[in-house]
């Protein structure tokens, strides 16, 4: 690996830990604004999507560059594709954070229901799936990887029982029905970013053993947990 | 580009033509599942998941390969990155219709409820969406990759009206609450499908203009249609 490539993917490095620091940064911001019903801070999550959008292209661009320019084999290789393939799904967590600013912005605009749902809890997990997820990548450490896929069960059993407490919501208060519904997506959307960590991690022990692990049954990646959502 | 280089490509089309033929037949399996209310079909459709899967490993692995040894430049380089990306897609994409093979089987056990939901309608619109943006990859066709994201906003509007229809089967049939909320959910799956094709057709114009658009609010392709689902 010549001096120049080694510089380039550290420089790569970098860009990943921008950019999810600003995912995380605005699906903590989404989150709150729908917990505390705040409008202003929806729509500044909302505004908040454009730049995190550049970054992903400018780190799609920059891994095509490296590609073209470097021609990069083994390890390097696997590792400029498990960015090109990480950087979609962190795309996708920050479209996630604009729906759930959404629907904050819907319940602002809907009568005050009593809301019994700790999304903190369930944002604060996926959340540091994602952040563990990208260390992994960095360090090459498979182990954490593991731990990130096991975690999502606990995401997905949350997110299980969000649907039964928001059906019970339902039945017992059928006048806060588009609330709830809004609710309903939230869990989802949270349960989904969970997803996008696992599919990350997926990709590191891929990386690091040279094993597409996602649909492989007998080890921790399941493949029963890695279903988009429910 | 050497002869070995253009004959490996062209197998990689076939093998994603095949890929996405298994994907298309498999969702419509599942949405007759739910439609017909029909579990051993659903069944059906959850196990022939598992040979989706082993064709987009393969996929991913061949894509690998081809990078490793020929070093591709320019629009060989773009054309498998852009596979990559596809192929994640179409493996989500069969997440997918398990996901609402799922729904199906669940449906089967709960207790029958007059559903005027038009299912086909919506997923043969996704279907077609999916076909047309591999074929618009496979064409180099940008028309046709900008019609298949023009396409994405009649599914998410068929998808709005699925919600404003499902919450009004719930205030009328609150007992059906839990068939209503799985329906809601297959609407869902089959907005993100067409979220999918979408996303293809939009690495389908990158690759012909060297231009990434997902974020470009100038072209058909808009941002806002882009968000993974409401």
């Amino acid at each position: 690996m010549t001096a120049h490539l080694i510089h380039e993917l550290e420089d790569l490095k970098r860009r990943i830990f921008s950019l999810v620091a600003m995912v995380e940064d605005n699906l903590s911001l989404a989150v709150k604004a729908v917990q505390e019903r705040d409008e202003s801070l929806a729509l500044r999550a909302i505004e908040n999507d454009a730049p995190i959008d550049h970054a992903e292209v400018a780190v799609e661009e920059e891994c095509l560059k490296l590609l073209a320019l470097h021609q990069p084999v083994a390890i390097d290789l696997r590792f400029i594709v498990a960015v090109l393939k990480l950087n979609n799904d962190l795309e996708r967590i920050g479209d996630l954070a604009v729906n759930i600013a959404e629907r904050a912005v819907f319940l602002h605009a809907l009568p005050l229901a009593p809301f019994p749902f700790d999304f903190d809890t369930m944002a604060g997990k996926a959340a540091r799936m994602l952040k563990h997820s990208i260390d992994a990548l960095v360090d090459s450490d498979v182990p954490a990887a593991v731990e990130v896929c096991e975690a999502d069960d606990e995401v997905d059993a949350i997110n299980r029982d969000m649907y039964e407490q928001v059906k019970t919501a339902i039945r017992e208060q059928p006048e806060h029905l588009d609330a709830l519904i809004h609710l309903l997506s939230v869990s989802r959307h949270l349960e989904r970013v969970a997803d996008h960590a696992t599919n990350i991690a997926e990709d590191v022990i891929y990386l690091v053993n040279g094993r597409i692990v996602r649909h492989a049954p007998d080890i921790a990646c399941k493949h029963e947990d890695m279903k988009e959502d429910r």
